[in-house]
């Protein structure tokens, strides 16, 4: 039976410190606020977005909605992010991604001012991940994984670490990450050859595959902590992680469940970038 | 006996093709040209700048040279920077680090327009290596690795590469390039646990720990590739790299020699950075 690294317990530690913070903000005049850009309807989006301004409510988060048709223009969004650029009164922005095809992704994601790109899509943001400088901030998912270890006072110095998946959205920057929290850090992805002889020889192992149940009993052995990021749906239509979960568990010694884990941090940590904006934007004033 | 994998070979093939592109460009009435800014007269800035003038010359390359005195105030470093930016016939920097302490070094470095950064000292130049995308150019160094790699017809795909040290100058943008490569790629450094065990692990080897003769026999086995990063000077005042080359030649299938290896590869790769900026700025005129 391993440990269950559960996403409530800390997300319970992280939202003490972010209402902390964000009241102390307050008492200065300053409310910490999101501003939301979505354009389209897009299920996922909406479903993420209503998880988001949930936890700011309960957090003592204001957001601001800006709303933009599925068929709006490049310059339409581009003047929303101009807009909340210009805005003193919206500290961070979650613009959701993919945006439809017709527009230009990467020129809208260039716009923001990384000073309230709290959820990594600048290339300010980016570097910030790859030099360790304080520019930007990382993305939000790999970010929840480091906070589960810390949380759980899993030392990473030393450790062989795995990162299964190379995306920028999760592999890349968990590896980085890694590595400055001293661990001994690989990256396997499609091409690498024997990849559960690889994974077997981790103490810590991060999967972001992107595909249910990828890392099954042959990529394990016993004294592992096993961090799944993977959420999928599978045929019985129930949410499963890049883990098979239940061949996995009952051989190592730590894992996070799906749904439960990874994924129910990751909102935290996307309102504590908030509340982290907003304070650096009240020192500057 | 292994295979020495010789600096020599790689810059050859580098500068015919270099030359080429430099003769087409001045044929279209556009002259390459490097700004080389240095502050003070530190011995080895000096004698990396004769080997890089020198091999201007070589490839049809013209340099122009902006020096400062050792006292040179942060708005007379940041002045000439601006000029270098502003001036068209200007297609790429050398600047010499690390500046002397009382400059703000991170400022200077940011000032240069990213298109001139040929030797990957802007955040968006990191950033571009991070995330792969075309923005300024990567480090020299790790890609001369890349490039007696690629010369030698090594293959990286599938491959377990193995790189020793953490640094932002060789280090990570070497596991990130190794990783666009499709090897799995490990970062070692000081913390990590029993490295000559890991090491063995690795097919390819890339040794930037910065100290010479740290990896010897005990990290090595019949198969490798050892690219050796290390210029330090030993007891008898003598170049060697971070590899204790007597040891390992003889076990390894292929070896950088140090000297006659990576170093010697760096400068035409720096060159051939200003040839690329001087046919990008063209393509925009």
């Amino acid at each position: 039976m391993a440990k269950q690294l559960l996403g409530k317990e800390v997300v319970a530690a992280l939202n003490e410190r972010i209402i902390a913070k964000a009241e102390a903000l307050k008492a200065n005049g300053v409310t910490p606020t999101l501003g939301i850009v979505r354009v389209g309807e897009n299920e996922s989006d909406l479903s993420y977005e209503r998880g988001a301004t949930k936890r700011c409510e309960k957090l003592g988060v204001e957001y601001k909605k800006y709303l933009l048709p599925a068929d709006a223009t490049q310059e339409q969004v581009l003047a929303v992010i101009d807009e909340v650029n210009k805005d003193d009164s919206i500290h961070g922005v979650l613009l959701f991604r993919p945006l439809p095809k017709h527009l230009n992704q990467d020129e809208i994601e260039q716009a923001l001012d990384p000073a309230k790109d709290v959820d990594c899509m600048t290339n300010g943001s980016m570097a910030g991940v790859f030099t360790g400088k304080d520019l930007g901030y990382p993305p939000c998912t790999p970010q929840a994984c480091m906070e589960i270890l810390d949380h759980y006072g899993i030392d990473c110095t030393g450790k062989k670490a795995v990162v299964v998946g190379r995306s920028l959205v999760v592999g890349k920057p968990a590896a980085m990450m890694l590595i400055k929290k001293n661990a001994t850090v690989t990256v396997c992805h499609t091409r690498t050859v024997d990849m559960p002889s690889v994974v077997k020889e981790a103490d810590i192992v991060i999967v972001a595959a992107g595909r249910a149940g990828v890392v099954d009993d042959s990529y394990v052995r016993a004294g592992q902590v096993i961090i799944d990021v993977g959420i999928n749906v599978n045929a019985e239509g129930k949410l499963c992680g890049d883990v098979a979960y239940d061949k996995v568990e009952p051989i190592v010694d730590a894992i996070t469940p799906v749904p439960g884990g990874v994924g129910s941090v990751t909102t935290s940590v996307l309102i504590g970038h908030v509340v982290d904006a907003a304070e650096k934007a009240a020192a500057r004033r």
